[in-house]
């Protein structure tokens, strides 16, 4: 039994006036705060939501290795100073707080999220899961509480690929450091991955050393927000991820022959953008058909010219397959992949698929999944578990470690824009949940 | 009778090797050339195909008012003068060649076209008219024939909106001048119409002396390549155009709701790029089943983000309609409008409508469609009469002067690409039908 237990048995006196979560006992027994530990995760996600920690002081955009990231990062070793850490900045740009455990040196279990944000994001997507590490570990050294583990809270500089074409750099740094032929990635104005390190005062011949032994490194949790809207139709403020889906992108660029508008009678025409509509809305009808976890997105659609009076003799569609296994996902990329050639060809157009990114299904694991279920339950919140449809840094984490992930119920599931939004109710809830989940985690052995 | 008659009277000795034209008497009297005169058109047009008639040095890209313009201004400027007109540039930057008539300032019949060039463009389109304006006149000059009207060789600066945000500038100039608003139109890089006039040599102020007097002015015929399949489809060289098509251009904004690819189950999404592409299809099945001249293309499509993982919440469609008559494109026009309100609610997502460009079908005049009828028959070529389902600076300067058009086939239909292709053979036998229709626009009073 933790020491933290006794704590969350008293009545509710907070949450009866702002929202009430679906409650194992709803009548009954629930947790109180005596301090709240939602205000100010939200609070400092919110400080954090505007210039100088964004480039652009209308929208929200902190890249990758930017001043913005940078000034960030200051404030976020000031809060992890005050919660009692030792901190570093590792050789790719992450910024690590340290809470030794009972013995000096142990090795630490990785609280962790991304800095970075998508051009014109919200503000939580990331920054919640590490200003959640960070009250968890204040509440923790507040009580003068030290577990069998050390506490490492991490903040990713690159989840999203928010400045170079290649996604989860920093997480993928602390597995297995920075491919030296990545650092050649540049970015739109040219700058390369190594030069933009030089620049933020690192040294690109030293990223190697971002990796972690495998024996430094218990195990990893993340907290974020949804991104989704599963949650709030369960009418629940948490929820417990059993695993990340499979991802598939495809690039479908289809080639017919350029013409004009006005001269090419419609019957003798071989127009490419004609076949990327019938393959954006098979792919829609395909995945429609499919299991409920199996998800098929056609965000991007290019066409050569853009021009209004040129028939296209080239468009470009970007397809996102998603599903809870990778047999789910690649049956339906089958179907999708012969659907278009078929559509292409009855409409003498040529096709082409590119495979843009293939990431397997990373499951969460079992024993962390039940800790964490006890966890929430603890807090008095019915454990609900949900798939991750998006990626986060948990997926390449897990080549090192066992991984957990917590999700928080955001407005209207909306993710990747400006309307992103939490209750502070949902984020105390998810921090209590997760103090549980940590000091549970040591009373058991991995 | 024209002098130049006889002349086309002899037996075919050229043709037989090369491209073979649909003849009124396939068997009997062709025409020779003695001189050819569809190498030498073809030629100039090749010459200004490339640097330093280009702003690129890999693919032709000529913009009103740029140093490729200048520079392709020079060339013909110089070619007018071997052919004996006198040449001035007018306040606009059309180049003018005048061959005067029997007396001097007699008005003048126009012969012209476009020098610009959309961007990545062939080298024929426009610049073919003008170039066989000037072999018309050489021809005749060489001959000294005088008509009783003046002859005007005229090359366009802007008819493809190649660098302003408005086409046909130059040819609509000769009609009324340039609107001073449209003088603050601005290029891509921020520079001002009026800016890039007085770069280029000429007063922001004169332009309105650019407009003719309507009794300056005979008639204007342009010839140009077709720009279409239908001459090939007939085999025939050349052909009468009768008018040029109605055009509507219409941009349909789809606004959905933007969310997460991995996270949004299929049945929640409001997808605005899905929308869209049932609109894309809807545009072509309208327009398949319509008359056969009405054409519908969906050339742009534009996503808000552009991303693999974002359900896109924003999507733009740009639709071209024509049609020979505005009935028919405004008809059509109605249906695709309901059809695609239609698809939005169906969908839950938004949509707007904005008229782009409208612009009213353009007949040519019957008295000079039935002199270019008899010119093509006395080359020995079955007249066959056809609608512009494109826009030429015929449409703009016909509320000047009555117009006509003759189309020259153009290999595979295709323009507005490198690949615009046409056979010299076909440019001499329309070259020829220019003369003759100059000739016997001569014997008849308009």
């Amino acid at each position: 039994m933790s020491s933290f237990k006794p704590y969350l048995k008293v009545p509710a006196l907070r949450l009866g006036h702002t929202h009430v979560p679906n409650l194992v006992e709803p009548r009954g027994f629930m947790f109180i705060s005596t301090s709240d530990l939602g205000r100010r995760p939200v609070a400092r996600c919110d400080a954090l939501g505007s210039a100088p920690f964004s480039e652009d002081a209308h929208i929200l955009n902190r890249p990758y290795l930017t001043d913005s990231h940078r000034k960030a990062l200051e404030r976020v070793k000031a809060w992890m100073i005050a919660a009692n850490m030792s901190v570093r900045l590792d050789p790719v740009g992450n910024m690590i707080g340290r809470y030794e455990g009972l013995s000096p040196g142990a090795p630490a279990l990785l609280i962790g999220s991304h800095i970075d944000t998508v051009n014109d994001g919200g503000r939580y997507d990331g920054a919640l899961g590490i200003m959640l590490g960070v009250e968890a570990v204040e509440a923790l050294a507040n009580k003068g509480k030290r577990l069998p583990f050390a506490i490492e809270v991490i903040a990713f500089g690159d989840e999203e690929g928010s400045r170079f074409p290649a996604s989860m750099l920093c997480s993928r740094a602390i597995v297995e450091g920075i491919d030296p032929a990545q650092l050649k990635l540049s970015d739109e104005r040219g700058v390369t991955l190594a030069e933009a390190l030089s620049e933020f005062g690192l040294d690109p011949a030293e990223v190697a050393k971002a990796a972690r032994r495998p024996g430094e490194v218990l195990a990893y949790v993340e907290a974020h927000i949804e991104q989704g809207p599963v949650l709030e139709a369960e009418n629940l403020p948490i929820g417990v991820v059993t695993g990340i889906a499979a991802q598939l992108r495809l690039k479908a660029t289809f080639k017919g022959v350029a013409g004009h508008a006005g001269t090419s009678p419609m019957h003798l025409r071989r127009d490419a953008v004609a076949a990327a509509a019938e393959a954006v809305l098979a792919v829609e009808r395909i995945c429609r058909a499919g299991p409920p976890d199996l998800r098929g997105t056609v965000g991007r659609f290019r066409t050569g010219t853009m021009a209004y009076n040129v028939i296209a003799g080239e468009a470009e569609i970007g397809i996102d397959l998603r599903a809870a296994t990778n047999h789910v996902r690649d049956g339906a990329a089958e179907v999708i992949k012969s659907e278009l050639e078929a559509i292409a060809a009855a409409r003498g157009v040529g096709i082409d698929f590119v495979v843009v990114q293939d990431l397997a299904a990373c499951p969460c694991d079992p024993r962390l999944i039940a800790v964490m279920s006890e966890a929430v339950a603890a807090v008095g919140v019915r454990p609900f578990e949900l798939l991750s449809g998006a990626g986060h840094d948990a997926l390449t984490v897990s080549a090192l470690a066992p991984v957990a992930m917590l999700f928080i119920r955001c407005e209207g599931g909306i993710s990747h824009n400006a309307a992103e939004k939490v209750n502070p109710a949902d984020v105390d809830v998810a921090c209590r949940a997760l103090i549980e989940f940590v000091e549970r985690l040591g009373e058991v052995s991995l």
